[in-house]
């Protein structure tokens, strides 16, 4: 960590960000263009978000498999809509061990035709279905302007690809996988995100319908945070997937796709960082607590480091970090942590030897405010309970400014102003016109028409036409 | 699962093989030519193999990270061995978002380079020393001759990647993962290995030394099962991975790479497998128990699916599957597990509820003599215990088949007679003509130096010179 501060969020939100990312160790610039390295503690968030996913996708009967990275150029052009959505975004393989290729191979860009293909080879009747397969793995998109785990031509995800006998299955499988999401955000990552089906305009290039869990970012931009497809029988028919139903007829299945990146790790870093640097969310923290020992004799030292020991054998359940260096000083360390955004620092210094006590300082809280003395004993469940009280009041402020910043603009004058600097939620008719027009003048776009609706009807903010459903407008990373 | 026997291994060993990955639906082939697809039940075996390895990973020290897929050609150019055992095996993208490249870019057939390049940014002290990190991901190496799992153009790995003070240290680690990978494949795999240095003309391009575990398959051939080389200061001279030691002088790094694959998956099929089919080791096997119903009546079923869950309750530490399919019979059944190598079914039949019984059945004894009767109580113990003995027997029974198939010719002529059928373990000058010569003549290669050497010295099996180090001489794949 450099002694340099970091631009404050209000001086230069962007700098902040990437800033934070490079001092904080969660990921490195690549030396090609617009690829990262993800560094052991961001890839550690990674894994802890992968667990939290991985646990729920499995409860819920899905298996995980590996499908190639390269696919056969010809598997794109299958499926009218997704190959027009994905062939500007293309990486190519033309020469494979020194030879130029008959047929150019496609790095990956998501894994829906090549799924589909194998499907069609695997599932021949009713009793094959549901399939419910995950695949955790990297993809390429040749994206031009990239920023640090947001757009990066090479990213880590998920994507889950099923498929289903009925149009009702895939449906409810679309939502149920958008409900996992959503509960893995606000839960797992305190992340507040409103869930809600895409526009024609804004959905998956080849989807029957998409939908979304969008966050408001600490700039109040909105972030897609994780998508899931109802395909239909899009790719079913592009990729003759099949099967013999109950009455022996023919009938081509229904699938679904559903994913989240490590762009996720950018939503947490805009969602809770300050101008300290990282906030993490304690359950998917790398190091929940940090222990930062403070003495200045040897005789302190030894005194302080035995209650540390004691200290650190009560937390074996959590994921805890005694910080033992020598060369710098605990102020220097404070700062390092607070940077990190380890979400608990527990201070042992000779006064606390004295008391029996330990003094709790909170990442979300900076200053005395956060501070509090606890006796030594019994720390692990004051430890628990403090992270909860931490995890909590993380998603609670989070919430909170999403709300203040969530605008119900009475006309569209007020639209056009609000989404500056804010989200507005408002009737919107449902024409591409209406959409295109506020883009155009705004640039905001439609995020999602969220499942919460109020009822009832409204004038369209644009144009005024009678509307039964509610949209947020916003400016979207 | 097909109504038709596998060949047998002694008919068509090869061919027992490519049927069983496909049949026990390990895998399937892709739609390009050499890769594959690891279908959820190989990739659950996968999933509990990297779960074994990283655990040791990270006990000693280790941490993950995530570098990019793709790389600059020219970074590839910059170790000599390295680019000249690579270039051959490349995948190029020569294509971007609909541009052709100013440089073509490689997908990583390994990292060294790439990674290479990154710690030479990262490592400027002594103080950033060592750097003990671990990649999960795909590589692709484009193989003429391919074979699900044990030779794939893309294959799943780890690649863990050091960097380290000294030349002592670098060794100690290379050693210190061979020793890693030898222990989860005895212990964890009932794999018996050899762990030995691999000769000059065997090891990996650009290593100053390459160690390996290798295993004898069930046709007797060996099979290269992980590696671990020391790098000396290869590719640290390469990309300049420099630092300033104590005395502030300028150092070039030492560093260390090392790697297992879902070649294992290969090693494991075919050490344990036998003419019904796959026999996993309960430590990795995605299921450990299977528990098969047996009813004629309704009334039976009622009764018999009653205690089944009582069964079911008391095995919730254990990877358990109850298959109640009712299309099949248990015939049916019992042969459907043998091939996909459950170690352990437990039959639930009338009988057995009558006498508050139950059957377990061996995977690794099929017949009458792996049968034994057990009460239904305390069958968690039991359960333990009976995979435990499964586990061991495993073990001895391969390593049992590896001493009957190792011999000690006496002469040249013996060496190219018992190598058309098992592993010649003899004395060896460490010329390479005297290798050339053996590969030549009998398709045999030197597998690796043994750590484990009976000590003196002994003439060489091919050219009689004095010698100090004996060699194993077997077929591969």
């Amino acid at each position: 960590m450099s002694e340099e501060k970091l631009p404050t969020r209000k001086e230069n939100f962007a700098e902040w960000y990437n800033q934070l990312v490079l001092r904080a160790d969660l990921a490195d610039y690549a030396p090609v263009r617009g690829c990262m390295v993800v560094k052991p503690y961001g890839w550690a968030l990674w894994e802890n978000i992968q667990q939290a996913l991985d646990h729920r996708f499995k409860a819920t009967g899905h298996v995980n498999a590996a499908f190639p990275l390269l696919i056969p150029q010809s598997f794109l052009e299958k499926e009218k809509e997704h190959v027009e959505g994905f062939s500007p975004e293309l990486a190519v393989v033309t020469i494979g061990g020194g030879e130029v290729l008959e047929e150019p191979l496609i790095v990956r860009p998501t894994s829906e035709t090549i799924i589909g293909y194998m499907y069609s080879k695997w599932i021949k009747s009713y009793r094959d279905l549901p399939v419910l397969i995950n695949q955790w793995g990297n993809v390429v998109r040749w994206e031009m302007r990239t920023k640090l785990f947001l757009r990066t031509l090479e990213f880590y995800w998920q994507e889950g690809h099923t498929a289903h006998a009925t149009a009702e299955e895939a449906q409810e499988e679309t939502l149920r996988m958008l409900n996992i999401y959503a509960d893995f955000a606000i839960n797992d990552a305190s992340v507040p995100v409103v869930a809600g089906r895409k526009s024609s305009a804004e959905k998956f290039a080849g989807a029957a319908s998409s939908y979304t869990i969008e966050a408001m970012m600490g700039d109040t931009r909105a972030l897609q945070s994780g998508t899931s497809h109802n395909l239909g029988q899009n790719f079913a028919k592009a990729f003759n997937i099949q099967y013999l139903d109950q009455n022996n007829e023919l009938q081509y299945a229904w699938t679904t796709s559903w994913g989240m990146s490590t762009r996720f790790i950018g939503a947490i870093i805009m969602t809770h960082g300050d101008d300290q640097g990282l906030v993490l969310p304690p359950r998917l923290a790398p190091i929940q607590a940090v222990i930062v020992p403070i003495y200045k004799t040897e005789a302190e030292k030894a005194s302080v480091m035995e209650a540390v020991e004691r200290v650190k054998a009560q937390l074996i359940n959590f994921r805890i970090k005694v910080d033992e260096r020598e060369e710098v000083t605990p102020g220097f360390k404070f700062n390092d942590w607070e940077l990190r955004g380890v979400p608990l620092r527990i201070e042992v210094g000779p006064k606390d030897v004295e008391k029996g006590t330990v003094a709790f300082a909170r990442r979300d809280i900076p200053g005395r405010e956060g501070k509090s003395f606890v006796p030594q004993t019994q720390l692990e469940a004051q430890v628990a309970e403090m992270l909860q009280t931490i995890q909590a009041s993380l998603h609670e402020r989070a919430r909170n400014f999403r709300m203040e910043n969530t605008h119900n603009p009475a006309d569209y004058a007020a639209l056009q102003e609000v989404v500056q600097a804010g989200w507005a939620f408002s009737w919107w008719c449902g024409s591409p016109e209406c959409e295109t027009k506020v883009k155009d003048e705004t640039k905001a776009t439609t995020r999602c028409m969220p499942l919460e609706q109020p009822g009832g009807e409204g004038p369209c903010i644009v144009c005024g036409k009678p509307s039964t459903e509610k949209v947020i407008f916003a400016r979207a990373y």
